[in-house]
């Protein structure tokens, strides 16, 4: 088992990495602080762990909830039988919630604690590897709106994440390449070498080998921690975590929540993002073509979804959390391993690049 | 006009208290950090003094939203309007909400600066004497559940208070009474000579005096801030500001949300709260009666709603926040000025003294 600290003052954390942690029942209770527990998960998560994690958790009050699956969930409305479950059963500001499932459970439970009662404590058990690499490091909690992914949520730290990384062997191959396109990220804002590594190993990683995977996962959440680490609220340097979501979170909010997986949505992003960078000039088009072969490699999509036009772009990313006074900022790549936020671009090229990727 | 830090490290803001400080445009707009404002107020207020704020704010992109108004429209559902109306006009991460109003459109717009987009800037302009000495102090916002109130919410600081006293001259008297409640408060769990002052000046209150008024509200604000300042997130000390709260939060949510206005359930809670002490051997029974005698003078209810049960009261009081591994604490008073919370009395004392309580 490796461990892995995020460091953020008195709301550091760490990150256990190893297999079969769900197993571990000391491991997981010494970091609950009272004796009320609510795990939520959700009916494809459920039937396969649900009950290893209530086992471990046998001399707590426990209650759980299992929530419908998918990030069309991921809303006021299912938060709110977050909160009913945890008033019907008298949870107190003494409460753990354990997060079991992949990035919408972790966000709206996350999201849940932050909130109950203005705050109680909060466990993740990521299961696919999405949650894994991404949305279990660093804080980030929330739900959706309509008109705009995340747009409700807070900065609420979890007191550990324990990933188990065998829940992979139960994780559907679509998912795991939606996993693979945040891993694909770290490499290409923060770590060239890393990269180059992603190509050599694809197909282990396709075929689940649990030395890849397992390396891939502890790589990028040293990348994440270390960033955030350094701005845990998103004041600057945190804002390249986001290379390919502001492409992605429009493609996501236009096609319907849940209809593509969130990392599908950010392999496009990420490639629009790097051939924009391309067309400003800041970086080789080797990149670009480097970058298209690997996602295509892990079975991810690299054109927007048909029928998105360029205004339908331009209207959902102006409410991107980047916008700063009126102004759309992305992220671009400089270099592969280095990106850079960036206003520095005419909103026209923009329109007339977008033009271009529509059809 | 009087200038009162809260001293919350680098959360920290002023509170200014004085006349007529609504049409005050400069101390407004220097508060505000980006280009955006949304101001949030209710249907009684927006005749009253919409128009003089947005004079203030020409300069900006400015939207406001009207909300219905009561106790019982501070919910998710009306949570969620301010979400839409920051969403269609496109508000980004450095926008400010201004709340106007008492106290529910304070802590409701609070509570969605403090979530959208993972937290925005949030300017107070209480217009009712409850906001103006209670929930524009120190940060707690949210909104109710069925099951109980403020039990969704975040410590979110607002960037600035101004407290324009002359609007309390549009207040109802029934609603400056309910405001009073919290004013007697401060002197019963801090300042036993202002306890005597209120005792000495019913009549200048009642009538609105505004120099009696402007003094009770800047003792209140320093008492609270005081507090505040050295127990931010109620790990401790903060939680005697909730003298009288278990008890009134069971009688709102019990009576349903807007029956009963917050002073007024408060009042009967806190002379409950006192009742009990003097059961417990801790309190001198004068101060009970005195106590009663002020509530009296002042128009506040001194007794729970007919058709309250003793079972009821406990089960709505042990979802309370200040409820520890199952242990319900509550504020109780040593003497008139000090208060303390405490577990330290039998369940079955309890339930009993609620059984003659009601009735």
């Amino acid at each position: 088992m490796q461990t892995m600290q995020v460091d953020l003052g008195d709301r550091s954390y760490p990150i256990y990495i190893g297999e079969n942690l769900l197993s571990d029942k000391e491991l997981l209770l010494k970091h609950i602080r009272g004796s009320q527990v609510l795990v939520v998960t959700n009916e494809t998560v459920a039937p396969l762990y649900l009950d290893r994690v209530l086992n471990n958790l046998s001399v707590m009050k426990t209650s759980h909830l299992v929530l419908p699956d998918g990030e069309q969930y991921k809303n006021l409305q299912v938060l709110s039988s977050i909160y009913d479950k945890l008033l019907n059963d008298k949870h107190n500001r003494t409460t753990t919630l354990i997060a079991l499932g992949g990035g919408v459970v972790g966000d709206m439970t996350g999201y849940a604690a932050a909130s109950y009662q203005r705050g109680v404590d909060f466990i993740q058990l990521p299961t696919t590897l999405l949650s894994q690499v991404d949305s279990s490091v660093g804080g980030k909690t929330g739900v959706n709106h309509p008109l705009g992914k995340n747009m409700i949520g807070a900065f609420h730290q979890p007191r550990c994440v324990l990933t188990d990384c065998l829940t992979l062997n139960t994780l559907p191959s679509r998912e795991l390449s939606a996993g693979i396109a945040e891993v694909i990220k770290y490499g290409l804002i923060a770590d060239a070498d890393f990269f180059e590594w992603l190509e050599n190993n694809i197909d282990k990683l396709l075929a689940k080998d649990m030395t890849a995977l397992t390396y891939a996962i502890e790589v990028s959440c040293k990348t994440k921690a270390d960033i955030v680490a350094k701005d845990e609220r998103e004041g600057g340097i945190r804002a390249i975590l986001n290379l390919g979501h502001t492409f992605g979170h429009a493609i996501e909010t236009a096609q319907g929540y849940g209809s593509w997986l969130h990392g599908e949505a950010v392999a496009v992003g990420m490639k629009m993002a790097a051939e924009f960078s391309q067309q400003l000039g800041w970086l080789d088009s080797s990149v670009v073509g480097r970058l298209t072969c690997l996602l295509k490699q892990f079975n991810l999509p690299v054109e927007s979804p048909e029928g998105m036009s360029a205004d339908q772009f331009m209207s959902l990313m102006s409410v991107d959390k980047k916008v700063l006074d009126g102004r759309l900022r992305l992220v671009l790549l400089k270099h592969l391993g280095e990106a850079v936020v960036s206003s520095d671009f005419n909103n026209k090229v923009l329109e007339s690049f977008l033009d271009e990727q529509c059809h």
